[in-house]
């Protein structure tokens, strides 16, 4: 059961009435893009991925928010969030009522030389990601090759940005898998926490949970926003600040957090057995399977 | 005039008298790709970029040899270098025989959770470099965010692969056209010289040729092999080794060298007038546009 839309991509400013006519459903299995796409000649344009659990987009307006800043970052042409919307909600139609489904996001830098960007939306089941949620994972940390401000000081290294051009994050997994772990969690060349190659990293030290702060050289987790939101509304400590290395070591507890995988505790860090607090990680996933916006 | 051909990859080993049999031309038009290509979703894939000049197709033995390189980094299955052969044949016999064209080679690591990888050619016009290989192009330097071993330390960065992850160097460059410049040279965060965005830096002290050491960190550029094999030839000097940011300023002349645009002499270095040799500049054109293997 899967789920393509092809959108004609809308000015930002657009208003029409009509926005169902703006895009169409298309065979997931027939080609539907040209070999000229700039986005598989430069991994050139921006992504979001929204889980679909039991009918619901969760957290729609954060991700097509980050959508919009990815594209500004990358200086595509500012998305219609209201075409954008309208084509989730018609994804969303077409797609069963129960069970979890990944919704992928691409505005696309469009055809080489083209005249407008290409964008599509694209519904397929989630893996079954059952285990990982409640027997965890096992982490190593790798460098990220970057400076944890690298961003502030070039700007076009994009880091900030949700790009398309994941080939060294699809590494960096294949990495950990070779070492015997099921995912990593990157560290900058100057020894500071900052993600993982598809989710944002939670350390519990005593009472606080902290992740670190937005520098523009992570991404903003939407997911971690959330669950800081449900922290911080459930009377506990949040707290957004430059985290180094070697706290990982001291934490009571991590998680790596993302959208569809939703919530993971680490059992293993770098090959030595870690905390893993399963009642806390149970109540995590609880409330982001709920409904969110 | 464009050519696409899809081929069916085969294994590195397959033998097969008939080749022509695992690739067939699409129209450059029709949509030839599903939107589970990785290389569209993770920019996961390797590419190649070889001049067809007036009916030869450039350098494909160094190009096909850095293709295989660039997947054994990626981990992708390694390619048929005989069946990719026989494709650039086909495709230059469907070109013109006079006129410059890029020929772009990529292998995606395929549709997400399928059997194989998905390969093609596509062949265009080139862009009419005839301004900038006369006159040079001003220059910016970029910090590259990475150090100059970064390589060396993580693999997983992939830098000495041709991924098809470039949303970084196509911001680069939208970076050096908003300061008002041509092109930029990446500068590594501990202040040596890389390369540019698509292109490799040949500099020139007195009577020796210089470029940056392939550590990795950098692509080894075909256009600067063989240029080097060229130099080499006619009793100069040449030399890889790792280059100071600042020497940059103290060189005679700097070039910028690529399979499509050729040399391209700097004119222009950071904002201050550079000086620009444009006799051998000539001389490397005219030679790089002569059939070479």
């Amino acid at each position: 059961m899967t789920v393509t839309l092809l959108l004609e991509p809308l000015p930002a400013d657009a208003r029409l009435v009509d926005l169902a006519s703006t895009f169409r459903e298309v065979p997931a299995d027939a080609p539907a893009l040209r070999v000229g796409e700039l986005s598989t000649q430069r991994g050139d344009g921006v992504f979001e991925t929204i889980s679909v659990t039991n009918g619901h987009a969760q957290e729609s307006g954060p991700h097509l928010e980050r959508l919009r800043n990815s594209a500004v970052i990358c200086e595509l042409p500012e998305p219609n969030l209201a075409q954008w919307r309208a084509a989730i909600d018609r994804a969303v139609e077409l797609l069963p009522e129960t069970g979890e489904f990944a919704l992928k996001l691409v505005l696309s830098r469009g055809v080489e030389h083209g005249p407008a960007p290409t964008a599509w939306l694209h519904a397929a089941p989630a893996a079954d990601f059952s285990r990982p949620r409640e027997q965890g994972v096992s982490v190593v940390t790798l460098d990220r090759g970057y400076a944890h401000d690298a961003a502030a000081k070039a700007p076009w290294l994009l880091l900030g940005a949700k790009t398309l051009s994941y080939a060294t994050n699809m590494a960096a997994l294949r990495e950990a898998h070779r070492r015997g772990a099921d995912d990593t969690i990157f560290i900058s060349s100057d020894g500071f926490v900052m993600e993982g190659p598809t989710s944002s990293v939670i350390l519990r030290h005593g009472d606080v949970y902290s992740t670190p702060a937005p520098s523009g050289a992570i991404l903003h987790g939407t997911t971690q926003m959330s669950l800081f939101e449900h922290l911080a509304e459930t009377g506990r400590l949040t707290s957004y600040r430059d985290i180094r290395a070697a706290e990982l070591g001291t934490a009571d507890a991590i998680w790596l957090v993302s959208s569809v995988r939703l919530a993971v505790g680490v059992t293993e860090l770098d090959g030595a057995a870690f905390p893993y607090d399963a009642e806390t990680t149970r109540g995590f996933n609880a409330y982001l399977l709920e409904p969110r916006d």
